[in-house]
């Protein structure tokens, strides 16, 4: 089994300073890299957002690339590469986040560059059109992945018309609706300092990130953020909105998304879920893998998923294979979940789950990028930071008890089923 | 700039052994980290393979994870699952690799298991069977991703009908045909020690490595491997196969690949087109970038590769589109070649081209898994191990007139395009 007794030599420290203006800046100094990994995380995502302006967070993350008052797209880009820093940004439903990877001797200038991007952008209209055709690109790549496309129907299927129901990236009518008052007035008023908050990891010292975030940042940002969302308050439901969902399309397989709310972000009995996802559909020896792919060579990928939001979440399961295979796919994995709901877990099953967990978050802990990830998550979404020891031993103190009680609740619950693929919608009551 | 200086702290210990049978073994040790990424390489790839048996090297790859004489596939996937180790597998054109991430402390259990499956795989014609299936639902799965499939035609249509054009996944006939004797035989044949190469990179000891791998291997596969590959006296063509490829399909976007024949594996202008391939599509601040994407905002993503082999390779730039503007974005590439070819680059873009190649090279170094593989490629494919610091020299030596003449070279050749999209053959003419 994993052995954790030399933790301590990457176990980082962590420390956290709320700057005045209510700036979050959390540092994890890690021995033995040359690199660090810096995020400005924002407390805004879609969402946040009203049908009429779906995608406008992930627009503004597109925008604040193209220029600030002092410098250029081009000059933001040129900066970045000629040290090879990796520079990047994404857009969740919760939150929005900037980073950049580089050297430790870079560091002043990563957060030169994304402090001023994000608190001195221009957004112009003329830029604002020019990406808009951007955008509309990104979601017609995301339409000709099915794999990618079967994930944002399931969202839509499971959660319905809500804002957790919609695609991060918006419509194409929302996005082709969109005016340079909508996407500067969100930034205007949600990227301000009490809702951000700045992460580093890696050769980082905390005192010299706080002097250049206080410098970068400087006063401007000092709004309150507006509103606070309401997202701690909602309560997820324990049915799906839709029992099914279809794209149909004419593909080589059919893509298909099974699944049932989860769990809130919060939820004290996200430990034995995480076990019981590992041991249902995490790995190649999970019960799925081995009985579909393994055992009877149906698919290639099949797979479960656990997503954490603010009161509510999804389980999944994920497969993809050619139509004829489908409705048996289908019956192995209701069977396979039903035996769980039923019988739980073995001792073995629930154990080997607790190794693959606590390993594989062991093992990430060597990447500057995902401490750094680590860190914004925590300070955002979950309200603390829980050391590395204390996630462990949580999922140590996770028994088959616990596992079987969260499968009869979450495997009891109705399922719903999203589909990219060659069918019509009468075909899906069938499946 | 990006300061080096510390990079003692960082580049670790390399380690080279030949054991008695043949079989190489590479180690660098790296200070400061917890985990090992261990590979076992075979100098086998689908350009060793004939059209009837194209696919027959990824196909062995998938079945030598289904047992051998002492382990099932379930026995196997648990061992590394209870770990929490990642273990996994690719197939190229010219090797073929399996590889484990595992704590320090694990490696004796990853070296035992992957030497099992590499040494000792029953490839019983049941397996061959089920696994047939598995590997027709990848091939399916690449046909439906519109970037995968026009990378496939890429190659198809700049290599024609020789080994380099077909893809590592076969085809659908090329599968379906596949004897167990073919499969059992191409093992029985091609894994021989002398045509592999054992990697590991982390919290290792050469002289521990030495030790597991000799007791793991014993005296099995101690084959010559067959005719060695005739890959290195191949001279790679100037022109390519054909000068268009079209897989029509209705797509939201057109996903084309633009492309030449590139430089050999060993020719000593890699490094002059490295900095040539960073400036004209490497990076946010390349231009095709900044032309295409910044200006114009035609396309969610436009990127250049480079491709090496021994004795052949290919330079391409990609790009994903709605159809109408195709002919823009294609007329904008080919002027930004053009246009480099004539004019050559900036001193400007020439450093900071080496500066992005110089940092992100010493990024990757912070992650076993890259410098394991790194191991690998140097031994099978390059016959030597560079130094990251000689690595780093020969791209500092890198000047504008190098690059010009290699820009002069290359853009001069014809080219050839690949297109999934809603065409027609008859449309692609006027491409």
């Amino acid at each position: 089994m994993t052995q954790l007794l030399d933790l301590d030599e990457v176990g980082g420290r962590v420390e956290r300073t709320e700057l005045p203006g209510g700036l979050r800046v959390l540092t994890e100094t890690m021995p033995g890299v040359l690199s660090a990994t810096l995020g400005i995380w924002v407390d805004v995502g879609s969402r946040d957002e009203t049908p009429a302006v779906a995608g406008s967070s992930h627009f503004l993350e597109h925008l604040l690339f193209k220029g600030t008052t002092t410098r250029s797209a081009l000059e933001i880009a040129t900066a970045m590469d000629a040290v090879g820093g990796e520079m990047n940004a994404f857009t969740a439903k919760e939150h929005t986040c900037f980073y950049a990877n580089v050297l430790a001797s870079d560091l002043p200038l990563a957060v030169g560059l994304l402090a001023d991007l994000v608190t001195d952008a221009t957004n112009t209209a003329a830029d604002l059109e020019s990406e808009r055709t951007v955008v509309l690109e990104e979601i017609a790549m995301r339409d000709d992945e099915p794999a990618d496309a079967v994930h944002d129907l399931f969202s839509e299927t499971l959660f319905g018309d809500t804002p957790l129901g919609r695609s991060v990236l918006g419509t194409v009518a929302s996005i082709e609706g969109l005016t340079r008052d909508d996407v500067d007035g969100w930034y205007r008023q949600r990227y301000a300092m009490p809702r951000m908050v700045v992460t580093a990891a890696g050769r980082v010292d905390h005192q010299q990130v706080l002097d250049l975030v206080t410098a970068a940042f400087g006063d401007r940002l000092n709004g309150d953020g507006g509103p606070a969302p309401l997202r701690l308050g909602e309560q997820g439901a324990t049915s799906p909105a839709r029992s099914t969902g279809l794209i149909a399309r004419r593909t080589e397989q059919t893509h298909l998304l099974l699944g049932t709310p989860g769990l809130g972000r919060l939820d004290e009995r996200r430990y034995a879920a995480a076990v019981l996802d590992a041991a249902v559909g995490g790995g190649m020896s999970s019960r799925l893998f081995q009985e579909i792919r393994e055992k009877r060579g149906l698919v290639y990928s099949v797979g479960s998923a656990l997503t954490h939001y603010a009161g509510a979440g999804a389980f999944s399961v994920y497969a993809g294979c050619s139509k004829k295979r489908v409705p048996e796919v289908l019956r192995l994995i209701r069977a396979g979940l039903d035996g769980v709901a039923a019988d739980g877990l073995t001792d073995e099953e629930v154990a080997r789950a607790r190794g693959q967990l606590k390993g594989g978050m062991v093992l990430g802990l060597e990447d500057t990028g995902s401490r750094m990830s680590r860190l914004g998550k925590s300070e955002l979404s979950y309200g603390e930071y829980l050391p590395v020891r204390e996630v462990l031993a949580r999922l140590d103190a996770v028994d088959e008890q616990q596992v079987r009680e969260v499968a009869t609740e979450l495997f009891g619950r109705p399922t719903c089923l999203a589909v990219v693929g060659p069918y019509r919608e009468s075909d899906l009551d069938r499946l």
